[in-house]
């Protein structure tokens, strides 16, 4: 799925993500490619496991060198999180604690104004097996879950990384309906034009007789337009199907030719 | 992260996954895994370079069963899509076709209300370095692309089925999408009927030498799949169409058979 156009500036800005005691290195490797994609680049670890730096990690984060070069190792996470002024902790478990819980989409929206208000944000994710312990939920602000199947809910630290920075990124674009690039500029058709494609089809079927029985010759007509208008053609698609039909006619009109030479 | 509830029913429903030629066995497993979080279960493989099944998908799916357990082989694609109404094909480049590109969240709600009318649906996943081929891409009846880090784009397949996973769940419990129910009055075409279709109308372009210069066949093919895939036909339209490219090609084999008389 690899897409990279290395002559676009790199994206780097947003919350910062602090994983609370992650155990593989892999796992840390990942997140940093996770972030990366999406724009983010402040990593923060807790107490990981296997010291820092990891090699394991470094090998996958597949190439996420400026999030894996900048990331930063603290004792605890009250340590970890003193610089920011909004922290969310990210959950797969119900709590029996009193604060709020949102989905990503809420949680990236209000990221994001935090953000363009210059607020520093945080998002915290626990352990791999274990999540985060109550009293680190109780430092955050809210809560965030994710929407999964309740019976199959095995979403790793990598994963989750990878939704709330996917949901960032999405929550910064202009409109929610935005796709990274469109399709190339053809203008859709117009009538007039489609009007011109009807007669030459049409055309090209009464000669072929086509319109058999007279009475269903409105019907038959009626069902054709229809399919070619539901389709949204565009003029160069139209050009191709004046194509099509002249191709087909052509392989007559040749044979008629011959005949009459 | 893990939160699963034995006790809730496993959530089993929505577009068929389809990965076209995947090579590592780790990959193929955490796709199930990702799709069984956000509740897909049906995950079909075109042509698997180490065969199937793959102990390394076993272990990478996590206790995915059900998923790995009813995971069909294809040996090509369009086999792999004959029953399927509507596909979606991802991709992280942009490709010069006429065809729309839609983000994840739109292309789930178009997948969701297609499921809402009984629509059977279906995303493809390309190979992990190189994506889909144009004449693949040319199957579907639109594209989805990612919004990342133009700068840094390198979601592995099972991050890209992950993320179109989740939106799919979203989808369903967003009340966005809702719309009366309205059946259809006749289904959507198959994709194997679609094919077949093509092997019409392309038989009779051969015989029509359409086809010229030969180096743009496979470009004019591709186009003309993607006139008739985007404009999401009927069964009864494919219907008339054979009758129309039968009725052009009849014209000429009438002659062909007066002259051998």
């Amino acid at each position: 799925m690899s897409g990279t156009d290395y002559r676009k500036e790199l994206i780097c800005e947003g919350p910062v993500v602090i994983l609370v005691e992650p155990q593989l290195g892999e796992n840390i490797g990942m997140v940093a490619r996770a972030m990366a994609n999406f724009g983010l680049f402040e990593l923060r670890l807790v107490n990981p496991r296997d010291g820092w730096p990891n090699e394991r990690a470094n090998a996958a984060a597949s190439n996420a060198d400026h999030v894996i070069d900048a990331t930063l190792v603290y004792d605890d996470l009250p340590g970890a999180i003193a610089d920011l002024q909004y922290v969310i902790a990210t959950t797969a478990r119900q709590r029996d604690m009193l604060k709020d819980v949102l989905n990503p989409t809420e949680a990236s929206s209000i990221l994001r104004r935090a953000h363009n208000e210059n607020t520093r944000t945080g998002i915290l994710f626990g352990r791999e097996r274990w999540g985060l312990h109550n009293d680190e939920i109780a430092l955050a602000d809210v809560m965030v879950t994710f929407p999964v199947n309740p019976a199959f809910a095995s979403l790793n630290i990598a994963q989750a990384v990878l939704l709330m920075s996917y949901e960032w990124m999405k929550s910064g674009q202009a409109e929610l309906n935005q796709s990274a690039f469109r399709a190339p500029d053809s203008e859709v058709a117009g009538k007039g034009d489609l009007q011109s494609f009807f007669d030459h089809l049409e055309g090209a079927l009464e000669e072929a007789k086509y319109y058999y029985p007279e009475a269903r010759r409105e019907r038959m007509t009626n069902n054709l337009r229809s399919i070619f208008t539901h389709a949204g053609l565009k003029e160069l698609e139209l050009q191709t199907l004046h194509g099509v039909v002249a191709a087909l006619e052509r392989r007559w009109l040749e044979k008629q030719n011959k005949k009459s030479k």
